[in-house]
C-alpha cells in the first residue's frame, strides 16, 4: 500500500531520467560534433582519471551523448580505443606475475586478480554512472557484435561487456510482470515490435492474445530499462496439450473458462534485446511462469511448451542427401523405403493427400525422433537450438506434432513439425544431470518408441511412393480445373 | 501515468519478493542445521558447478537461508571457505601465464584476466540469483567486516565484495527520493534508526525536521533493496548560512517560507549500510540534491553544509601537549599566550563566562584553521574524515562557527566548532583539482585569515587566563550558594 | 509519494468492485429469471421497507443484477414502477400541504418539501449502495431515454435521475486527466470508440492524436468510473489558429516542438456516456484543460476550438428557399446574387473551381455570420448547437473558415465551413453575461465585418453563375476523358 | 497493472487539489475580510443566478475561503443566510401547490417536489463545484451542528446538508482500505487523533496496533476525502473470544500466527469526521471487513466485538436506588440480596478481595442481562447505544464479561464490564429482523441464563456483603502497613 506507492516513485524517477537522456539526443550538431566522428581519447582518460565523482556523471553522460550521436565510424573508433588502449597496464600486469611467481599467496594472487582486469572494464562501469547508461550501453553492445569479427582485439572487449551485464543483469535484478490488455499502450506497440517467434500483425491480434481469460504473457524487466522488456513468453491456458499452433492463435477461438484449464502452455519466447545476447534469462523466466501460474490455478498441473524445430529440415535435407551411413544398424534413419516417401517433401502440395501426408508425417516423426535422441553436433551437442535451450533447463521431450505449424516458415524449416516440452519442476533437475554428465535426452515413452524402424507400410492403395504422388498430381490439376 | 503505474508494480514485485523472504527466516532447525554449522562446502560446490540455470536459484536460495539461519560460527565456516578455497585455480592461472609469456596479445592477456578472477566472485554472482539475495549478500559483508582482521586471506575476500558492490550498487542504478511527512511510517523508522550525526529522538523530533515546509529529505535508494535507504541528507531551508546547529534543530521554530529561503544547508549526512562501507554515494547524493533544489527553487543560491568537525579536539589536545615545535614559524599553533588560555578547556563551565568564552574562541578559530589548512596526516591527507569528504568532493572550507555545536557530543569532538562547507557546482572541478594535485584546501578569505596570530589579549579585565578562571570559579560558587 | 501511492490503492479497489460487479453478469437463467421479466414490486419494496443497512447492499446487488440480465420489456416494467408507484406519497403530502397552509413556518415547509420529494430518489440512492451500482444507474438512464416519451409518467422519472447525478457527477468529484500512448490499452480503446466529432480509425491514428509531442487528449473521470472517460477533448498545440480539420489531422505532419506553440487546438469534444445526457462537463473541462496547459506552458496565450457547424447548411437550405422576407434590410441574406450563386452548392463538384469556390465561399461567410449573429430560434436562442455551447460558456466567435472541413459530413452538414471559438478566461463572464442578458455574440471584428453585404461581384470572367457553373462543368468532362 | 497505475493518477490529482486548497488558507487579511464578517448575501446571489457554468467555480471557491476565514460570528451569518433565506421561494411552492390541488397528477405533482426544495441545497451543490469543496462542507455542518439549537431556521438547514450528505457520502462511493505499518506517517497521525475508544498513546502503541501480524485496521475513505478516513475498526486475530480488552491491547504480547487465529475481534470503531454525525458508516464497514478477512483467511469463523457498555452503570445506579417497583416478578432486578451486594460498588476497591469481585460480578451479569434483554427506553429501544448500533445490525449478544474492561473509564461506566455481540453474516438478516418487528434481542443461551435470579449466595464465609467488606478493609490496612 504505501510502501508500494512509495516504491514507485523509485521506478517513476528511474523512468523519467531515462526519457529525458533520450530528449537530450541532440544530433551530431549541437554537441560540437566534427563529421561524426569525435575525439574520444581524452574523455576516456579523463572519465578514468578522476576519482569518478566530482564530474565523473557529466564526463560519463558525455561520451555517451557523444557516441550515441557519432556516425557508425565514431562508433567503432571508440570501441576500438576500448578494446587496444584499455587493456590491463602490462607493466603492471608483469610485475604482479613476478610477485606471485616469486611468492605465492593471497596477497600476490589477488594483485594479479586486479592488474589483470581490462581498464576497460572500469570505463564501463564509470560510463553506467550516468542516469540511463545502461540502455546506452546496452546499444553499444548490439553495435559491437554487428563489427565483432572485424578486429582481433574487439572479442576481448565483448567478453568485458558480458562479464559486467552478467553482473548488472543478475537474475536476482529482474523483475517478473504479467502484461496484459491494460497494460500502457507504448509497452504493448514493443511486444508487437519484438514478438520473433508468431508474428503479431497489429493491435487485433495483440488483443486476441492478451485480452481473452484463457491468455496470459509475462516478461522480465529490469529496474533500470522500465520502458523495454527483456524477454517475454507467450502463455495458452488449455484444456490438454495442443499439437498445433493452429489451434492456438486461431482468429475465431472460443475462450475457455481459466479455471477448466489444466495445461498451461508457453508457445512463445522472444529475446528482445540484442544487445544482451548471450546472457541468458529465458530459463529463468519459464521457471518463474510455472511458480506464478501454480499459485494462481493450483488445478493447472501441466506445463508444456508448444515449440518450433528450426533445424529439422536442413537436417533431414542432410540424411536424405548423404550416403546410406547409417546402412547396418538395426534404428539406421532414413531407410530406403522412409528416403522414397520423403521424395513427397519436394512437392509443396505434400500435405493434400490424406494418404501421403500420413506416410510421411510417419517418416518425419521417426526422423525428428532421431533429430533429437541420436543427431548430435559435432562438438556432441544436441543439433536443434530450442531443444538445446529447453532440454537444457531439465524439461523432457514429451511429444512431436506432425502438421503443427503449417504457416510457410514452419513448413519450410521443419515440415510443419512442433514438439512439445514438459516441464514438472521435480523432474527438472534430474533431466539436467541426464543431458550434462550421460548426454541423454529424457523422453516420453512413446517419443522412445518412433526410434523403432515403421512396419512396412500397407500398400493397400497400391503402388509406391511415386504412383501415389503421380495420382495426387492428377487430382489436383482436375481440381484446378473445376475451381 | 500508464507507464508509471505499471513501473510501480515492478518494484511491488521486488519488495514483496524481498519480504517473502525475509519471512522465510524459519530458524536453524526448520532448515536441518546441525548445531548452527551446516557444511556449506557441497552447496557451494554444487552452485558452482551447475549451469547456474537448472536449480542455481534454489541452490542460492538454500545458501542464504542457512547462513542466515546459522550462528556466528557457521557464518565465518563460510566465509573462509570462500577465502581459501574458492580464489582462482592455480594451475589454470600458471598456464594462462605461461602461455602469456610465451606469446603476449589480446588473447592470452584476456586469458590471464579470467583466470585471475578469484572463482568466489562467481560464488558470490550466483548466490544473488536467488530473490532477495542482495540483501542477504550486504549483511555478509557486514559481518565479514566484523571478523576482517581473523584471518590472512579475508581481505582478498572484502576486495571481492567491494568489487561486485561497486558493479551492483553503481550510481547509475540508484534512486534519489524524497522523503516526508507523508512517507510510509516502516521507512520513516529506519530513518531515525539510521540517523548517525545528530540522532532523532522518536517521533515528535522526526516530524520536525520532515514536515515544515523549510525542511527536506532526500535518501538514495537500490530498487533491490526497496525498503531500506542506503544514505540520506537531512537539509534545511534558511535565509542565511546558520552558525549553530541548535538553531536549525530548536524544538519551537517558526518555519520561514521555502520561497524566502536563499540558503539550502545540508546538516546531516547518514550512510545505513554498514555492509556497504567503501561504497561512495555521499558525494552523488549532494550533488543530486543540488540540482533537485535548484530546479524547485531557483532563488536558493547557497548550497552549504553545517557539519562537525570529529577529528578536531584530539588534535588540540596533541597540538597543546606537544613540545613547541613550531616555535618559531609566524603562524605557528599555538603559541605560549594561546595554550595559556586553551587552559580554560579542561574545565567544563568555560563557555558560561562571556569574556573567557570570547577568548578561548577566538584561539579555537585560528587553531580550527592550522587543522585544515595546514596539519596533515603523515601520508599527507587532511586529518578531519569530513572534511576529507566535502572537500574531496570539490566543496570550499567557507566558514568556521565557535560553539555551533553545544551539545555533549559536540563540546567532546571539537569544543563547539562546527564548519560550513560551501558547494558551488561551478568551481567543484577546481577545488578538487587544488586538492588532488596540490594538495590545497580552498577557502575563503575569512577562514585564511585566521592562520595569522592573534593581537596580543587586550588585559583592560587585568590578570592573565589564569586570574580569569579563577575569577570565574569564584562567581560560581557565590552563585551557588544564592540558588 | 507515500500518500499517492496510498490513495491509489483506493481506486484500484473501486476498480476491482466494479469489475467483479462485471464478471457477476451471469446471465438470467443463474438469477433465475422467469423469461426476462422478473417481479421487482417486492423488491423493491423491501429495499425500501428495510433501514438499508441490515441486507441492504445485498438486495440492491440482486434488483441491479437482475435488472441487468432482463430483456427489454423486463427493463421498461422496472422503471415503469418507479415512475408510477415510487411517487410521494400522497396522503403524506397533502397533510403536509394542509399543515403549511395553516401555519406557514419553517418546520411546516420543510416538511413539504420532504413530503414532495419522490419515493423513487431514495430508491436510486439505496440501488447505488451496491458496488459498481453507478455505472449500471448510468446504463439504466441510458435506457430509460430511449422509451422516455412511452408514457407520461417517466419524464418526471427522468428529473429524479438528473436529480440525483447531478449531486453525484458534481464538479467536485470530477478528476481531469491527461491520456497519452502511455495509457493503459483498455482505456485509449474507450477513446476509439467514444470519440464522435472526428472519428478514429484504428490505432494507428490514435497514435497520431496522441504520441507527437504537439497533441494532448483530456477527460474528465468520475472516481467511481475509473475505468472509462465522460467527456474529452482532443487538443492540437499550433503556431497559429488553424483554419481546417485536414490539417490538424494530417497522417504525414511533421510535429512541431510544444515549445514554440502558441496556441491550444480544441479540435474534438467527445461526451463519452448517454445515461449522463443533460449534465453537463464540457464547460469545465475546457476551462480546466486551460488551466492546465496555461501552467504547463506558459508561452501559449491562445485557446481556440476548430469547431464543426451541425446545423448550417439546413438553414441555409431553408433561407434559399424562403420567400424573400428580409427584402429591403440592408444586411438581409441572402440577396438574390446571392441565392444564384449559392446555386452551385447543388452541384456536389462546386469546390473544383477555384473561381467558383471562391465566390460560393463568400456568400457562405456571410450566410453563416447572419446564422451565428442575427438568426434564432423561435425562444431566442442561437440555432447552432455547437454554437450555443461554446458561446454560452463565454468563449468569442473568432473566425470562421472556408472549406475547413471537406469530408463527406463536412460539406454535408456546413458546405464545409468550419469556426474558432476562442476562450480568453478574462473575458469568459463578460461574453456570458452579454448572451444571457442581452442575446448578443461576442464576435471578431472580421466576423461582425462580413454581415455587410458583400460588394457586386466583379464579373471579370464574363456571365453569371449560370454560365461559370456550366464552363465548369464542360472542363470536368474534358478532364474526365483524359484521365 | 497499468489501469491501477492510472487510477492512482486519478486520485492524485483529487488529493493535489485538496492540498492546494488548504495552502490556498490565507487569513482574513489577504482576501480582504472586514472584521471577520464578510457580505454574503451578494456572492451566494451570484453563485445561484449564474448558470453555474461560466464562474461558478471561482465564486465557489471564494465564497469558501471567504467562509473558512471568517470568525465565528461570521460563518454563523453565512449558515444563517442559508437557512432563513434560501429556502423554497414560497409564491412558486403555493402555485404549484394550488396547481397541484386542481389537477394532481404526475407533472404537477413534480412540480411541488421541485418547488418544494429549499433553495439552499443548490447553493451547497454548486459549492461543491470547487476542488476540495466537499471537505469544506464537511467542516461547515461540523460547525453547524455547534449552533444548531440557537436558531428556529438551523434545523432544517441541517436536514438539507444530511440530505445531501447522504448522497455524496452513499456507500458506493466509500473505499475500505487496510492501514498498517507501511502506510503513510500523515494517515496514521490522524488514526492515533482520532481513536475514540481505546485511547492511541503515542506511535509506539500506534506500532503494537498495526505492526504485528495478528492486528489489523480498516477504514473506509472517500475518493474526495482522500487523506483524511471516515470511520475505522481495529481487529485482533485470536485463538478465541476474548474477554478483556487489557489482553488483546497488552504491552508485551506474544502475536500468534494469523493462520492459526479463527477469530476476529473488533474492539475499537471511530468515527472520525463530526460533520457527517448521522451518516451511517459502521454497519457497512464491519460487514465489508468480514468478507475481507474472510477471504484472506477462511479457517476465521468467528467475527465478534469487544465492546464497551457505556450506559450501565448509569441505569444500574438508577435501578439501585429505585424502589423495588419489579418486586413480585420472577426475575426481577435487582433483588434485595443483590442490592445488597451492589453496595461494594461505592467501594473503589472492591475488586481486590476475590470474593468479593466474585459475588459482585455475578450480580453485575445478571443486571446486564436485564438492561440488554428487557430494559428499554421510553420509547421502546434499547438503551445502550453501542448495543443499539450493533444489535441493530443484526449481530447476535454473544457473552458478556466480568472486569472485561479495568481501565478508569471502563469501571466508571459499566463496572469493568465488556460484551461480545457476534456476527454471523447468514443470521445477521433475521437477528435484524427480530428486533425491528418483535423487539427482541437475539442472545446466546448462556447470556439468556443470566436472566435468571441467582441462588442464594452460600455463607460460607459468614456474614452478609457489610461483613465481607469490613473484612477486606482489615486486610487492606494490613497489608498497607506490610508494605
Amino acid at each position: 500500500m504505501g510502501t508500494s506507492g512509495f516504491i514507485s516513485g523509485l521506478l517513476d524517477t528511474i523512468s523519467n531520467r531515462g526519457r529525458s537522456l533520450f530528449e537530450r539526443g541532440k544530433g551530431p550538431a549541437a554537441l560540437g560534433l566534427n563529421g561524426g566522428r569525435p575525439d574520444f581519447g581524452p574523455l576516456v582518460e579523463a572519465l578514468l582519471s578522476g576519482r569518478g565523482e566530482a564530474s565523473g556523471v557529466a564526463r560519463a553522460r558525455r561520451i555517451l551523448d557523444l557516441w550515441t550521436a557519432a556516425n557508425d565510424d565514431g562508433k567503432r573508433d571508440f570501441l576500438l580505443l576500448l578494446a587496444r588502449v584499455y587493456g590491463p597496464r602490462l607493466d603492471r600486469l608483469d610485475a604482479a606475475i613476478d610477485a606471485y611467481q616469486a611468492n605465492p599467496g593471497p596477497s600476490t594472487i589477488s594483485a594479479v586478480s586486479r592488474a589483470a582486469e581490462p581498464r576497460r572494464q572500469e570505463v564501463l562501469r564509470r560510463l553506467n554512472l550516468a542516469p540511463g547508461g545502461i540502455s546506452c550501453l546496452v546499444e553499444m553492445r548490439r553495435f559491437l557484435l554487428t563489427i565483432r569479427g572485424q578486429d582481433p582485439t574487439l572479442p576481448a572487449l565483448d567478453e568485458d561487456f558480458v562479464h559486467l551485464f552478467s553482473s548488472w543483469f543478475n537474475r536476482g535484478f529482474l523483475v517478473l510482470k504479467k502484461i496484459d490488455w491494460s497494460t500502457p499502450a507504448n509497452l504493448l506497440e514493443r511486444i508487437i515490435h519484438y514478438e520473433a517467434v508468431h508474428q503479431i500483425h497489429g493491435w487485433d491480434e495483440l488483443r486476441r492474445r492478451l485480452a481473452p481469460p484463457d491468455r496470459r504473457l509475462y516478461a522480465f524487466f529490469h529496474p533500470q530499462l522500465v520502458d523495454d522488456p527483456l524477454i517475454f513468453v507467450e502463455v495458452a491456458l488449455e484444456p490438454a496439450i495442443p499439437g498445433t499452433i493452429q489451434d492456438v492463435l486461431a482468429e475465431k477461438r472460443e475462450p475457455i473458462d481459466p479455471a477448466r484449464a489444466t495445461t498451461a502452455v508457453f508457445y512463445s519466447i522472444s529475446n528482445c534485446q540484442e544487445g544482451l545476447k548471450g546472457i541468458s534469462f529465458g530459463n529463468f523466466l519459464i521457471k518463474q511462469v510455472v511458480e506464478e501460474l501454480r499459485h494462481d490455478m493450483p488445478q493447472i498441473d501441466t506445463f508444456v511448451t508448444l515449440s518450433p524445430i528450426p533445424g529439422f529440415a536442413r537436417w533431414l535435407d542432410a540424411r536424405r542427401h548423404a550416403a546410406g551411413e547409417d546402412a547396418g544398424q538395426d534404428e539406421a534413419f532414413p531407410t530406403p523405403a522412409e528416403r522414397d516417401i520423403l521424395q513427397a517433401l519436394d512437392r509443396p502440395d505434400w500435405t493434400l493427400s490424406q494418404e501421403i501426408s500420413a506416410a510421411v508425417n510417419a517418416v518425419l516423426l521417426r526422423g525428428a525422433a532421431h533429430y533429437f535422441l541420436k543427431a548430435r553436433t559435432a562438438d556432441g551437442r544436441v543439433i536443434d537450438p530450442v531443444a538445446r535451450f529447453h532440454l537444457g533447463n531439465g524439461a523432457k521431450l514429451e511429444r512431436i506434432n506432425p502438421l503443427g505449424d503449417r504457416s510457410m516458415n514452419g513448413m519450410r524449416q521443419s515440415h510443419g513439425l512442433m514438439v512439445n516440452y514438459l516441464y514438472r519442476l521435480e523432474e527438472i533437475e534430474a533431466n539436467h544431470e541426464a543431458l550434462v554428465t550421460r548426454g541423454e535426452v529424457v523422453a516420453a515413452p512413446a517419443v522412445l518408441a518412433l526410434l523403432a524402424p515403421a512396419p512396412p507400410p500397407e500398400e493397400a492403395s497400391g503402388g509406391g511412393m511415386g504412383d501415389r504422388l503421380r495420382r495426387l498430381s492428377r487430382r489436383r490439376k482436375v481440381a484446378a480445373v473445376e475451381e
